[in-house]
């Protein structure tokens, strides 16, 4: 997808709202608007959104020097998210069809996000999820997609949302070979490997680190390794609409997407309402 | 008043609204947008934001060759709001304190603005006007001032607002001077010299071009001989956000701001809530 003008304000408010999160004086604030300004004012559109989120938040951490803004914040996630857990596991487990439940929290899941203007009631979605009908829904096709594959690339979005990703990928059939694609450096609050770690992920699939620090996976910027990896498994699940953005033309196939939508950017470009869970496969 | 951070992602959004306002396409609207960052990423912040919203809109008119986009909003606003003028004057007339309805009406026109980000039911604001305390009350030293003084200058902020504010010069007593300054261009929907004539000022008033195409009072942007009669009346009322932004250091005495606050940035300087309605003597 790429960068519509609307993306504009919205990268520049998540630079002034970053800004004041790690504390930067007002000129030091201003530094930081007008390098990112001028960023926007040069790079190409045709790039996905992702592309420009990564230098602004590469601006502010030149500026502030704080390697990972969102560190704490990504930590008291994780500790509200364990203890969601048990209740969530049971719904999956006493349910009629746990893999569609199990799917349907992975996309609740991924109402935490700290990159959006709206601010979205998680632990809602996550009360809401089992009942909520998808605004897309190509989840049977997922299902035999997965059946049919014997490796299986899973990109992770959001610190938090990683724990539901493990229970969804609990209940993929035996003997897959998953992987689970984490980004190479902190952004904003995506997952890194450690968020990874953290919620277990270990326990159901090998965590790859995509060696790129933009909140998305721009191929370009992945490691020779990632993207070999991306080319050669039989299908490819991205979460997320920074996957989404930077992957909606990707040149393969069976790629699927899960995500919220929550952004009316997206939601124009996917044809689904804000709000929506979406289960969609590349057209 | 300077410009704060959050006043960049509100202009450039209005530079994108405006661009399809006029029809721009796609890629005429990403080079205005552009045009606009790299604007937003150079001027100093020091300057107040209607510098910066003149560019913003000198930079459309550059981009369409389209003189005044609100021209025909401007004409629509000017018509609806001749039709609501004779109840207005009737709960005037009717009412206990002349002066401080026809103040109260003339600053709830101040709601008409396609400016700010906030759409404003100007229709509502008029209807409420005559009950809704003021958030900022200064005009009892208002009435004193213009009772004391020989020669006035009022700003004028938006056209259809001018319809308002007609009504509320009447109400000074006779024998004053009083001076209606308009804008020298057009400038969003502010009120330029036709505005204030197709509402009959001419008849309470002489209207003084102001000699700038911002939208607010730089002074250095303005004439001669409009710098000379604001530095010699005996007393200024500023209408609206636009002026208030622009003259609120200004160095001289007797300056009255009489406007609705509708944006957070201004809510915040001005010390008083969104949606307020204010007559402050500039301290």
């Amino acid at each position: 997808m790429k960068t519509y003008s609307d993306c504009i304000p919205c990268l520049a408010k998540q630079a002034i709202r970053l800004s004041r999160m790690v504390g930067l004086t007002t000129s030091k604030e201003e530094q930081v608007l007008r390098e990112v300004l001028t960023t926007l004012s040069r790079t190409p559109y045709h790039y996905p959104p992702p592309y420009l989120g990564r230098e602004v938040y590469r601006t502010i951490k030149g500026v502030s020097g704080i390697y990972d803004p969102y560190e704490g914040k990504k930590r008291l996630i994780n500790e509200r998210i364990a203890h969601l857990l048990p209740r969530i596991k049971l719904e999956i487990e006493e349910g009629d069809d746990p893999f569609n439940t199990a799917l349907r929290f992975a996309i609740a899941g991924n109402a935490i996000d700290f990159g959006t203007e709206r601010k979205i009631d998680f632990e809602k979605e996550l009360k809401e999820a089992g009942e909520k009908p998808f605004v897309r829904d190509e989840s049977k096709e997922l299902k035999k997609a997965i059946e049919r594959a014997n490796t299986i690339l899973y990109l992770g979005d959001n610190a938090g949302e990683t724990f539901l990703d493990k229970l969804f990928i609990s209940q993929f059939p035996a003997g897959k070979k998953v992987y689970y694609g984490v980004r190479g450096a902190p952004i904003i609050n995506d997952a890194t490997k450690k968020d990874a770690e953290v919620a277990g992920i270990s326990e159901v699939a090998e965590i790859v680190e995509n060696g790129s620090d933009a909140p998305g996976t721009i191929l370009d910027d992945c490691s020779v390794e990632f993207r070999d990896l991306f080319d050669t498994v039989d299908i490819v699940i991205a979460k997320g609409q920074g996957n989404y953005e930077t992957l909606s033309e990707v040149k393969r196939d069976n790629v699927f997407f899960l995500l919220m939508v929550k952004c009316p950017v997206i939601a124009n470009d996917i044809g689904c309402p804000l709000g929506g869970m979406v289960v969609a496969k590349k057209g």
